[in-house]
């Protein structure tokens, strides 16, 4: 773990891990570093709420939290800090994400969760977002992002070019 | 307040008081000692916590919460306490009360609520549980509840004589 | 059958006793006497009736009951007793336990149904939820169910440390 | 109420009235006799099992039962009797019938309910259903229900004969 | 075909047969009649409204309709019959049958159907209800029916006895 | 009833012409020839297929279809014709337009219904997509819908003018 | 790609290709002219604008648009054209297309989208919607829209007479 | 419309802007600059793309986007700009903003959107979420963002002195 770090990928379960990996390899591709934990609003809630405080003055920047079923980790930390963070729905077992969407999305007003689509979609655009927050005041970055842009354009068409019917 | 309360019935917004004043009025009516509080997973995290974690050495014998939305508030108090958690799910304004239930319910292995109906109804049925469990070793109060259920079937009946068709 | 079970652990279906299982293993942990038995709502309703009403007198002082798509059996069996009575939606094959969970805990106001979880976290849930209830008049099981909690976030840490990423 | 009905008409509630009298109107101006009872599977049990085991010997023919949230009594009743039990689920307050309808209509292979809509339109087809299957061996009746099919189509007719646009 | 069959089992598709098979399967046990058809309400609309509007002077006494998605075969049957026609919703592959399940049920008043579960469960208990629907004015098939029941409670305390923990 | 109409506007009931109007409105804005008829699947089966199998015949090129729960008229009627059918998913009592929508857009492989959004808005573009489908032909049409594009980004526009805050 | 196409088969994603398909077997049976591109409402927005804005001047008549999740392609391309076009909402992974219906149909006044079924039975009626379309001014594809409607009526037919029961 | 605004707000009708005023309420409330756009990315696209391509070079930080239905407003904008993208899901008539939330947050791979609650809650919360985003490089905003925290849990302490049971 790395102290100054700017993004903390969290989750409730190591089982999550293979989705989340999809938002921790976008930020090493645009060399944001980062730091990866367990932690459960349910199992571990005080390490959770030690964490949440302590986030913006160990030099976080952006947290990403991935939660599945009741996924309450994201609004949790939420209300303990006040940087930018963002909610990843799990595909959870039998509601297929249903359950962790809505209770990562549906925040009262007063404490935002920047929620995301369900699951590996999600992780990966929770990696991207947390770019495009870090670009607002980082323009090398911002330039990375557009030129990711236009590569995701240009993957598109030359996918017309391959195109076998 | 009253630091003897058995069961602490506590909400996320004063907007809720309506809704679980019908459980109040359940423990109201078996005689058992109350306190209602407003606390919020979200906006007061740090009070929720310190109520959560001191609620047993209180004295609290069970914790009833309502909330809507992102419910978390079952959950997160669920998290720091070895006490029975009921939870009640707010009828929510948009997607009428599924966001709350599944919030609150669908919690992870090792941390359970004790989910019962959206809204009023379960309100009612969160102060009914609340008794039945202090009943587990309660003698004069499972004597009640029982009287209780026969005043239930009797209204059933009588409204049965009464039918204008 | 043990006439001094302290929990009733009755489901619907032997095909629920894989998930109802999890229920088993947290009593058996904690050192909870139980009794578990298949009683249907729909194909059994006399024992089931006969079941719920004797329960008390039977020294049962919990029931934890799995049913499945319409799942009324932790319902009827709430109507014909003032024992707590928790309820565990199964996983159904069309509605993967959507239909379960609202006609589980949907219930009218005056007799509350405990539910918990879809599926397998909510079986193990219910266990964890019976030992809260005794527990209330019941240090050393309080004490027990203090140290379950703990070597949950434990756990959760000791995941940290070996994170592989 | 008149041992001699060929339908019952149950109910949870005296409040399901008014959408409930939609069948009973149906059954009137078929001239089928009929009782109308409220029942509750939850708060009169005792009743509703009593009901349901003597509903065949008592002369009943058709059982049409309308409740709502976890909606159990059309299930329960069919626990206990072999007669043609009609399902009507009522529009619930916060999940507008979804929960009556999946409780009502999701029964376990063995123990059917023959389910209509949700709310008035349902509780008008009970009647109509429960017309038909009396039907099968009465012709004169099914001479009114052909007669009543025909007064429908003329009915939808005549509303193009009137359109005004 | 057999002209003089008490029941017709319909489906929209072929590949509805080894679901709708168990409905076959009780009538016959049951000692019923039967006749089967693919009938497909939208590709072979004419036919479905040939042996809709026959069916009764055919003999038929009760119709069973399995369809899936967009299922329109039971009310469409239903539209042209007085019969009492029973719809079997079936699973479908993207929405698991809650489409198939709202098409069948949610019939405007005056043109009931009579639905059952999604499915499986579904596709049985059309038959046992077709049955009890004939055995309103054939003791012999009570009976049977009376017997029937019995044996589903025998095999759920069967089940217990040979439970193995 | 005008035999030459270009488009046919059916509904299963007359209370559905406050919304399916919309349609009526846009067809008279683009001086397309039109008839409006009551139909129902359900109570006007007859003369439903009647109207569908000879609409092509009659010179009508596109039918709108606007019914409500187990909403069958779009998909009775396209069973019968090969002509385009739009489908309009009314908004229902209890579920919204949820039971309508997929009634009607839930079609089997080889009859395809053209389903536009729940109530007043789906219908206005019911009457917009039959425009757009005869102006494949029509090239003047084809203007007045360039046009009605520009008019509409044009509104857009002026509300940003007109914007107070 | 071919300028001078009647119809343009567009999707999201070249993993939607095995789906999409299946409308442009169909368009091959009907010998109708085709073409078929990826493109992205939100990877490659620009190409998207262009193909969109120039379609109805190259020649194309229909766009059938094939996309999952939040599939914004069809209402995309409709915003820029005033050709028909038809929505195909793709299953997706998590939420099995019920995400992908409600984004493709849902659409404002003004803006229509013809959405057919979720998945490969909506992606050939795109099909075959297209083919309808273009046979309201073309009597020789009118003709084997009829012949392919009779074929499906007859291969019903045949599968009665090869019944295994 | 102020070019060095630093968040953009719009929406896709000015029957938003009652619910949208919650996001600029907060914006003015934390002097953050703002500017307040109709745009559709249905009826009008090309204004749509104009605003979202230069957004970045015209100083804006932040976009937050309301829409409802098939809301594609949000997606489509963060098709055209690297910028973080919020998304406001509105209440919608029939299908109370499900439909705006699944067409706002299920965003492909790629292109996130930062989706937040339905309608007002949402509405507030995406103005604290810009304001959270723009203080990861702002020092003073970041305090104030502190200050607002402490105040939302002193309001939520002050409703529990002033309770009235």
């Amino acid at each position: 773990m790395n102290k100054s770090a700017e993004v903390a990928v969290i989750m409730g379960s190591d089982s999550d891990l293979p989705v989340m990996r999809e938002a921790v390899e976008v930020l090493k591709k645009f060399g944001i570093s980062y730091e990866v934990k367990i932690l459960s609003a349910h199992r571990s809630p005080e390490e959770t709420a030690r964490f949440a405080k302590s986030a913006r003055k160990n030099g976080i920047k952006v947290v990403i939290a991935g939660a599945g079923g009741a996924a309450h980790l994201a609004g949790v930390v939420a209300g303990f800090t006040t940087l930018p963070v963002i909610g990843v729905p799990m595909e959870s077992a039998s509601l297929k994400g249903l359950d962790s969407l809505l209770s990562t999305v549906q925040m009262p007003a007063g404490i935002p969760v920047a929620t995301v689509a369900i699951g590996a979609p999600g992780a990966k655009n929770a990696g991207i977002l947390a770019a495009q927050i870090l670009a607002v005041s980082d323009e090398a970055l911002a330039e990375k992002l557009k030129k990711y842009k236009t590569e995701l354009a240009e993957s598109v068409s030359k996918k017309n070019t391959d195109l076998k019917l």
